[in-house]
């Protein structure tokens, strides 16, 4: 391939611990010299942001699932075109908080929305950029959510009920077992020293197939 | 068909004279005593102004086409199955400024989206909604253009080169070609009795087909 930079995702239910994992990986990163660009889902530009106001609305509780999917990949596209294929091109490595696994766990298994509609809409609304080496945060979603319930009012995903989530989490590691060379599932029940362990040893596979 | 309400959808370029014959047929329909519900796109609902300020918006200039393309049909959906599905059923005839041929215009033949990637999202983010009839009004880009420079500043799309509203021009009136039977294509450099004139004769065959 001919772009120097990695593309890495990191996926996980709420209360996963996401945010602690992305601070650790951040310090790694620049201790190691990697000229990082950190991103999330959605958001990462002015056109993402303003999505990521609207999904998250709780105002705003009546978005059918399918405009909820296209909201989604609107964002999604102009990020990957915008910032994180620039990116990848000029040599920097690429990390995203949450991407296109995100869609499916969430407005697919989560809300019913095809699978091959999905990956559909991957193919060219993302230009096909898959992530090389994608991070999941596993959680039973009780414990997820206990953790999640300390941060204050919920937003308008975060207000679904356990059987959404239970759905979340299950289709998270389907397509985990199914790409298990992408993959690298952290029991995100561990403290988060093991769980950034974990991570970093996962991109340390990375580092050693770009040397 | 079951339902009894039709939907009649509105089309044509910049300075076209929409907004005058919009105020046309509601005086027209509230005269003959049809419950009328208009609305526009971009908007009609709250996601759907959402997104209207996000493609309108001068500042966004850098949209890609794709997410142009789902953020349209993002905010189409929504008004399908929030207010139009829902008014049509309970009898309400619809007029809607604008529909899914502008996407095929703007998004298909302006920015280059392929035809049958827009099919697709008709097929399922709109639920199959057609229109009833299709109001196309044609006019020469450059009086269009013309009449909707004394507006003043142009939104985001309006401010295209003249290059662009030609494709458009001529992606509706293909449309129109095809589908002789629910389009009807009204001459926009008439005065604007003759215009609405003729739009209350296209209209007067629905209501005798409802009868």
């Amino acid at each position: 391939m001919n772009r120097r930079g990695y593309f890495i995702t990191l996926e996980g239910g709420e209360g996963a611990g996401k945010s602690t994992l992305l601070a650790g990986l951040r310090d790694h990163f620049s201790q190691r010299g990697v000229n990082l660009l950190q991103v999330r889902e959605p958001g990462g530009t002015a056109l993402g942001e303003a999505v990521r106001s609207i999904v998250l609305d709780p105002a705003l509780a009546g978005i059918s699932p399918e405009s909820e999917l296209l909201l989604m990949f609107a964002a999604r596209g102009q990020l990957v075109r915008e910032r994180i294929l620039p990116a990848l091109d000029a040599g920097q490595w690429v990390l995203c908080d949450r991407y296109v696994d995100a869609s499916y766990a969430y407005q697919g298994a989560g809300r019913g929305q095809p699978a091959d509609r999905i990956a559909e809409l991957e193919r060219w609304a993302c230009a096909g950029l898959k992530a090389d080496l994608t991070l999941l945060l596993d959680l039973p979603v009780s414990i997820g959510r206990a953790r999640a319930a300390g941060r204050g009012a919920a937003d308008r995903i975060e207000a679904e009920a356990d059987a959404f989530f239970e759905r979340v989490r299950n289709a998270y590691r389907d397509r985990a077992q199914a790409e298990p060379q992408r993959f690298r599932v952290i029991d995100a029940s561990l403290p988060p020293e093991q769980v950034l362990n974990a991570a970093v040893e996962a991109v340390a596979h990375l580092f050693e197939a770009n040397t």
